[in-house]
This record gives C-alpha cells, sequence and structure tokens, in this order.
C-alpha cells in the first residue's frame, strides 16, 4: 500500500487531498501546524463555517469510512521537525496505529502561505511569508536527499510565477536561441506579489534540488482553485474543507458567489480584464493523483501548467451575477480602484495540455457547477459576514 | 555629506567598502552580527592573521585618521532591528556622536553568508543560509519601502547566478522571442551551490521590490574576489580585511596563494577547466563606489556584471606555481576528484563592460600583483594551518 504524505494537510487542498488518497487505499499522513486557521482568527478574516480540528476530523473520517489518516501537528520551517517524518523521529498526534509509518514514496506539499494579499499586508507578514515558505521547501529537499532519494516530491506552484509576459506561457521550460547558440531554462518568472515571489524562489530551489541530488520532483503551476465539496466530502458536512470568503484566503469565483449571496456587489478591480488560469477542487486532487501515478524520473523537475480553462475578472463576475439572478438575487458588479499592482488588460496565452495528456478529465466551471457552489453557500448565510469581505490591502 | 550605511561591514569586502568611502568623506554607518567570524571560529577554519572587532577597527581607523565611522551590532534577519536603522530606534555600538545619523542615500547590502561549501555542508547550514541571506534582503526591501524609497541600493551578487550556460551571459536582462512574439526578461539563472541559489532567489525579489514600489537597486554580479591590502588599509595592519584560506572561506586565488607558501599542492578540483570571471578588492571598492556616484533610477533594477577577466582554474594555478616558482618556492599542482557538481568543460563568454563604462579602471591580475599578495601572506607564514586547507566538503 503506497504511503502518501501531504505536507499541510489541514488547508483548503490539503485536507480534501488527504481523503481523496485514503478514499483509493493509500496509506496517507497530514502534517500541519495550523498556520491557515491561526492565520484566519489573527486576522478575522470569517469562515463560511468552523472546521473540526485536523484530529477531530481524522476520528471523523475513521468512524465514517474505517480508514485511517495519521496526524502530525507540527512546524516543518523546523528542520528537526521535517526530519522526523523521514527518520521516525516523530509522533503521531493522532492514529490508529502508533507505529511509524515508514518513509513515503510520495510526498505532496502544500505547506506554504498561500495568500498575495497576506504577504504584503506588512513587512511582518511579508517576513513570515518569506521565511514559512522557503525554509520548508528547502527543509523538504534536505530531509529527501538525506533519507529518500527516491521519493517523488509534488509541489503547488502556481501560474502566477510567470506573471503575464507578452510571449506564449510554456508548461515550466523554454528553449533560447541567442546569438547562434541555443540552451534550454526554465520559462521566464516574474511574479505579482510577494507569495508568488516566494513560488519563484521555490522554483529556483527545487531546480538546484533536482540537479545535484537527482531528486524526483513535480511541479504544479496551479491557477486560482474554486469549489467546496468534494465525492469524499459529501458522506459528513465536517468534512468539508476550510471556505475562506474574504478579501485574503478566499480565492475569487468562492468570494463572488459568497458576495452575490448577501447582495455584496460584486468587486472587480479595475478594468477586470485580469486573464488567468482556473480549476475545479476536484481537478486539484485528480493532478496530484495522476501526477503520484506517473511520477517524475530521478533528476527530472516535471513541470505542469494546472488549470483547465481561463477566464477573465469581468467573466467571471458575469457568470456569477447570471447564475445568481437565475436564483432569485439580486447581484450587482461594481469596478473599484485596484489596490494591487497589475496589468488591466495584457496577453494571456499560457499552454496546459499536459495534465490532460497523464489522465487528468477537466471539470469545467459550468453554471450548473456554480449553482451547486450556490446552494451550499445558501446554507451557510447566516454565517456569512459582510465586514471582512474587503479590507482593501494595498500592493504599493 | 552623503550618507553610505554597509550591511556585513565587518566582512571581507565590507570593511575595506567603509574605509573607501570614509576616506573620501562620505558619512559611513557599518552593520554586523560577526555572522562571518563566527562561523570561521565554528568551523575552525583558521585566518590569516586575527582582526580586532568591528569597535576597535572603528576606533584605530578614527586614531589614525580623525574619521568617524559609525558602528552598529544587529542581526539584520530580525526585521525589527533592520527598521532601527532607518527610524532612528538603533543605539551605535561606537560612534564619536550618538545622535541617529538619519537615514542613509545609500545601502550597500554585504550581509550575507557568502560561501558555497558553508551552505552544503549539512541541512542545518543550508537553513541557516538561505533564512539568513533572504530574511535580509527581504527585510531591507520592507524597510526602503516604508522609509526611504529614494535611498539606492547596492547589492552584491554573483556572476554564479547565471551558472555556466551555453549561451552568452548578457549584464542581468535577455530579450527572447517566442512564436513571433517578443520580451525581456531576467537572463535565466541556474546557480551551482545552495549559496548561489540563495543569491538568484535575491534577485528576484529585489526584481519584485523594483516593479511594486519603485526602488532604486543596482545588482552587482561579482565574480570570487582576491586581494588583502587596499589604499585605505596600508596605514595600519590591524585595518587589514580578514584573510580566510580555506576551503570554505578562502576565495581561490588568495587560497592558492597560502597553499603556495606553506609547500601544500596546488588542489584543483577534477579537470580544471571551470572557467570564471574575477576581480581585484580594489576594483570591488571602485564598482560599488561608481555604482553610487550614478545611481539607479527609481523603478529600475541596474545589473552589472562585475568582473575585469576570466580565468580557468588550470590558469590560476600555473599563474601562482609561475609566481611562487620565481620567489624561490616548490609549487606542486595536484588534481583532486572533484567534490563540487559541476562541468570541468564548458562554453563561457559574458559580457562585463557596463562598469568599465561608469567609470571604473581595472586592475588586472599581473605577477607583479600576485607578487605583492605572497609578499604579505609570506609575513604571516606562521599563522598559516595546513590542517584547515581542505575538509573535501560534497556536493553531493
Amino acid at each position: 500500500m503506497s504511503h502518501v504524505l501531504i505536507l499541510g494537510g489541514d488547508g483548503y487542498l490539503g485536507w480534501p487531498t488527504a481523503l481523496y488518497f485514503s478514499e483509493r487505499g493509500y496509506q496517507v499522513t497530514v502534517v500541519d501546524n495550523y498556520f491557515r486557521r491561526n492565520a484566519c482568527t489573527e486576522l478575522d478574516t470569517g469562515m463560511l463555517y468552523p472546521v473540526p480540528t485536523l484530529l477531530e476530523r481524522a476520528e471523523i473520517w475513521q468512524k465514517q469510512t474505517g480508514r485511517e489518516i495519521k496526524v502530525v501537528i507540527a512546524d516543518l520551517a523546523d528542520p528537526e521537525r521535517m526530519r522526523g517524518l523521514f527518520d521516525g523521529s516523530l509522533q503521531y498526534d493522532w492514529a490508529l496505529d502508533k507505529a511509524f509509518t515508514g518513509i513515503a514514496q510520495t510526498i505532496v506539499h502544500y505547506a506554504e502561505q498561500p495568500s498575495a494579499p497576506y504577504s504584503l499586508l506588512d513587512y511582518k507578514h511579508a517576513d513570515i511569508t518569506l521565511s514559512n515558505n522557503l525554509r520548508v521547501t528547502n527543509n523538504l529537499l534536505w530531509a529527501v536527499r538525506d533519507f529518500a532519494r527516491d521519493s517523488h516530491i509534488i509541489k503547488l506552484g502556481t501560474m502566477g510565477e510567470y506573471g503575464t509576459p507578452d510571449i506564449d506561457i510554456e508548461e515550466g521550460w523554454l528553449e533560447i536561441e541567442h546569438k547562434g547558440r541555443k540552451d534550454k531554462f526554465l520559462f521566464p518568472r516574474q511574479a505579482g506579489s510577494l507569495y508568488h515571489t516566494t513560488k519563484v524562489m521555490d522554483t529556483d530551489l527545487m531546480w538546484f534540488g533536482v540537479r545535484m541530488w537527482n531528486l524526483r520532483v513535480t511541479d504544479l503551476m496551479q491557477g486560482p482553485v474554486y469549489g467546496i465539496e468534494t465525492e469524499e466530502s459529501r458522506i459528513d458536512d465536517r468534512l468539508n474543507t476550510i471556505f475562506n470568503y474574504d478579501e485574503i484566503f478566499g480565492t475569487i469565483v468562492n468570494r463572488f458567489i459568497t458576495q452575490a449571496v448577501i447582495g455584496y456587489p460584486l468587486t472587480v478591480y479595475g478594468a477586470g480584464g485580469q486573464t488567468r488560469g482556473y480549476l475545479n477542487i476536484k481537478d486539484t486532487l485528480q493532478c496530484v493523483h495522476m501526477s503520484e501515478l506517473t511520477p517524475a524520473e530521478s533528476g527530472e523537475l516535471r513541470i505542469f501548467n494546472q488549470i483547465m480553462e481561463t477566464f477573465s475578472v469581468n467573466q467571471l463576475a458575469e457568470m456569477t451575477q447570471r447564475v445568481g439572478v437565475s436564483r432569485g438575487l439580486e447581484v450587482e458588479i461594481k469596478s473599484i480602484e485596484n489596490p494591487r499592482k497589475e496589468a488591466e488588460e495584457h496577453y494571456y496565452n499560457p499552454t496546459y495540455q499536459g495534465l490532460q495528456a497523464i489522465g487528468v478529465k477537466p471539470n469545467y466551471l459550468t453554471d450548473e457547477v456554480m449553482n451547486s457552489m450556490f446552494d451550499i453557500v445558501e446554507r451557510y448565510r447566516d454565517n456569512i459576514r459582510e465586514d471582512v469581505i474587503f479590507k482593501g490591502v494595498k500592493w504599493g
């Protein structure tokens, strides 16, 4: 039974990923230090519904399915805690069987501060983002180098690493011809926030580890994710993933739907022509699973652009409005001064065929999919706090 | 009187830079946490001669010249200490006049762990290198963003960021044509050690700061530096910069000369065809000074390749041997198994005209220059410890 270790297993994507692999018979261990939920408390961002602790979630899952997800509560920015996951010195904080499960064949690395506005709140949050994200990645590379060179790291990157260049975006790499000579390099990266810049820096670090130590790494350049329920969470509401709808941790589709539900105008930043690639949370799980089934080679940094389709902010606002209105809601779209520093109209032509080539079947953002998200958000309507939606964190 | 703030002012380059600016009438403040000399103690690397503390050095300089270099002992990985240098909450640890000198017009950033082998000793030293180098750079960018957007940051990068690509190396930037469209990007970077990778990551971070906050940054992509004395240090031996000759902190020319002096065979790694750009320590000072005189524009990341000529390792070994033999020394060259993972024969064609265009006059590595270095090293011959020269820190 293959063993998957999920770093950041309490987060928006980490927990559904744990359920997905567990349901499919994998041994699963999740690690988290509750960074995300503590940050939500500190910044008073609100959540659509409360989520049980990771230990409670593991117990609910076990009672409902008989399956075990082992839990470790640890700060992986501490290299000793990271190494404990490999050398067996860790203690499980929740497990049916407390014996060390052994070295995982696959490590899924989500253990990062994931918000652009958070990273730009002020110098303290910038320092936390930088230190956390880069130390965790570096500690992971060294632990794998020292204990598990054959294990496959699946790392979540972001499409935001590329920014919005005036040339077509390839899947991670680019052959460059210059003065009659050629070489192949990482595709140029220049990100639009400090958070996204830490992901660029992660890529530099992983590419170094792959070249020096022949590690196996898959880097998933993900776009913004939307969605709530996954197949595995349907059996018990308490298994639903953490859902934020504020400006700091809420991704755009999730936020727009929540705004529509309470009659808060959809906030479009500036001209609204900002185009990005998006995907359903179910597709994140598929992409990680398909990557696990076809691991990167030893000495390979394999990069996929993890998006299923592209939309401008205006298109997303219009779609949310259309679906909201069809449900009898009044949905206004309001353009506000852009607090970010970004191009509001730009060229954007990314390639993203690699994941479908290894078996991913896209779930597109249809009116039906949006409707099912509206259904869930409306159930929790009374929990929604209008005051936390917009804070106007400025990039400048 | 313009004010220059030197971060990492106790180091091999930081201290001579402080003397250089002070001698030319600038207000100078140096900051350091003694990282380098503490690391030399921890790793027992030896030094050619002991160096006084930064406070003692400032006092010697003041007595000899009447000039004041203010000293702050602080760990700049702590954002609050970094901000203290701008908001006036700092306390000088040495100064004739204790009153806050005000915000510097120029900040020279040397405050990094500078050794490739150190960064690859083990996971702990990797974590220290990563945390220190990136947090200091990030803290600096935020302090300048918040208090001093018009100040000019002069940052020491490294030619090692580029690695050894199969195309010509430009000064920092490259226009790329792809599928009929064009855009300009940072020149591709892929470094050969973790230390060098932190410098690549620094560049990502500074480029972000420049784009978001219109900072003024000059990035000096420096090659390995050689030399001991500078014009300013000649007046008192106690003003000489820290000089290492071991594998961890000793740069190659300094190390080869020391090895030649004690009859330790010159250790060439592998085939010895590794070609890099080099410069005299006097030219580092000139380059920083000329950059200060012609600051980067607001919103400009100006990048210079800071080398004056290129040599292969074999060429440096042969030159050291030739000069050593002419002085009556027996100098053997010995190829050893390369502990590093690097190309031992490769294409290397870097551009480096920018600094000369703003007024730098190169000091080339001649037999005469090498002879004057031999003179000094021989004076301290009895201090040289043969046992610390080679440790064989492996990249793998």
